[in-house]
């Protein structure tokens, strides 16, 4: 890594047609600076509403797959990376941007060729299943977008504090063991009312609760094989709780590295033959 | 029923104190032509923010329970009738106001001494255990507030009609299918993103697919022992629903009687020596 920008330039503050500008503006310099640079973008940029359409790889998917069907704006110059689809029992599954995290996530693995489980956690968490290096299906939860919606607009938001504290990591547990347990995750959600009018726990500990609850369901929900290990890729904060919940459903738990989303976009750009090994090809 | 009366007051539209008011600008014409008419109230008027906090009744609870436990406010003439709470493996649950639909609909029932199943959809759907007159458990599912949250605010709701038509009734019952497979709600519910992504499902027909894996989870979730009759207590619209969810699963169903409230109240009443056989005490 050589250097690195962030904007808060997201799908919905780019109006129509304004790709071109946007992306001049955040990158023009680096290009005036190395001319003819070969640039890759990921995410939502390449859904409909992004600069231009990248049709979905269909799973089972690798890196080579990705690197022929770059989505070019410039050709040989820049490109969009194509998300990936696969078909879980007749319905569709999409993902845009995680596929290059665990390209990169990959590299860093002892058996980057074996059969890997990794979670993805995030608004819409992304579970996959990856074998010979190349992604064999997934399925999205929409964990975090819920958490967010029941967190802050549900009954039982009333019960607790307008902002996330500290994780209470004892409540956290709590939720994620009550999750493993009869009763569906619509029933033990009203746990969270229900502890507070009985004060049985305060607000702070009811939101990690609530955290509990929900990852705790995403994870029953994958029916992991007892003792399968799980590399879990996210941030810091998000990446902690997962670690934990798996910890207690007793399954060995991998930190992808930070730097991923980087080793991703190498990785394809060296599939696509855009560098060579150690330096660009430009 | 002699006459009814129905006003948009709930909870949050009265302010502290100022129940007595409310009661009197709405029944304050029906306590003048009957001076002493005993009057009961239900549900969230019994509250901690309502008029008067009516400590819950612990299930097991019968008509006796409820009578006896009542709140008054006016000795022998007024009185809120008590909600229930119950423990599911160490976490209460409560209700307010289905305690007053149940044993209304109890009346209606051949059987109305035996073993029943009852559920009471709604924002938060009531799942009851009878048995012998009395309510032995009870299980709660925040089903139509996450609907509500997930059809109006969720990234869902970008590929769904502003408001609900008509059902759909096969993507309904699709949707229903769904919740019983593997993969969990939270992955499911991303499937009505990915059908209309791929132009599989209309927003419509997608709007019944949601309502459809959200009930679909609450009925997977009681695990009911197959061919288990259902007693289906709620408006019609809702109610329809259900059973069809219910025959999907080999349910038997049984339609409460619209009148559960009142005959409930009756029952109460009579329990409490408000009221003799047919005829006011008063």
């Amino acid at each position: 890594m050589l250097a690195q920008h962030a904007a808060p330039r997201g799908l919905l503050s780019v109006a129509p047609g304004g790709w071109q500008a946007a992306f001049d503006a955040e990158f023009g310099a680096w290009q005036a600076a190395h001319p003819g640079l070969p640039c890759l973008l990921a995410g939502m940029v390449g859904s409909r509403q992004g600069w231009a359409e990248a049709p979905y790889a269909a799973c089972p998917a690798g890196l080579a797959d990705i690197a022929r069907q770059l989505r070019w704006l410039q050709p040989g110059c820049l490109a969009i990376v194509p998300g990936l689809s696969c078909e879980n029992d007749g319905v569709p599954d999409v993902l845009r941007g995680e596929e290059t995290q665990v390209f990169g996530a990959l590299q860093a693995l002892p058996d980057a060729g074996g059969a890997h489980t990794l979670v993805l956690p995030g608004t819409h968490s992304k579970w996959m299943q990856v074998d010979g290096g190349r992604v064999r299906g997934f399925r999205t939860h929409v964990t975090g977008e819920t958490y967010a919606l029941l967190r802050q607009q549900s009954i039982l938001a009333r019960m607790l504090p307008a902002a996330d504290g500290d994780l209470d990591a004892d409540a956290f547990d709590a939720g994620v063991a009550r999750a493993q347990q009869p009763g569906g995750l619509l029933h033990h959600l009203f746990s969270v009312r229900t502890l507070a009018l009985f004060d049985r726990a305060t607000g702070a500990a009811l939101a990690s609760r609530l955290s509990g609850l929900l990852i705790g369901e995403e994870l029953r929900a994958q029916a992991l094989p007892p003792g399968q290990p799980v590399t879990v890729l996210g941030s810091a904060g998000l990446a902690l709780r997962y670690q934990r919940a798996l910890a207690a459903g007793g399954h060995p738990v991998r930190l992808a590295p930070d730097d991923a989303t980087w080793q991703g976009l190498l990785a394809v750009a060296r599939a696509a033959a855009l560098v060579s090994e150690g330096t660009l090809s430009a």
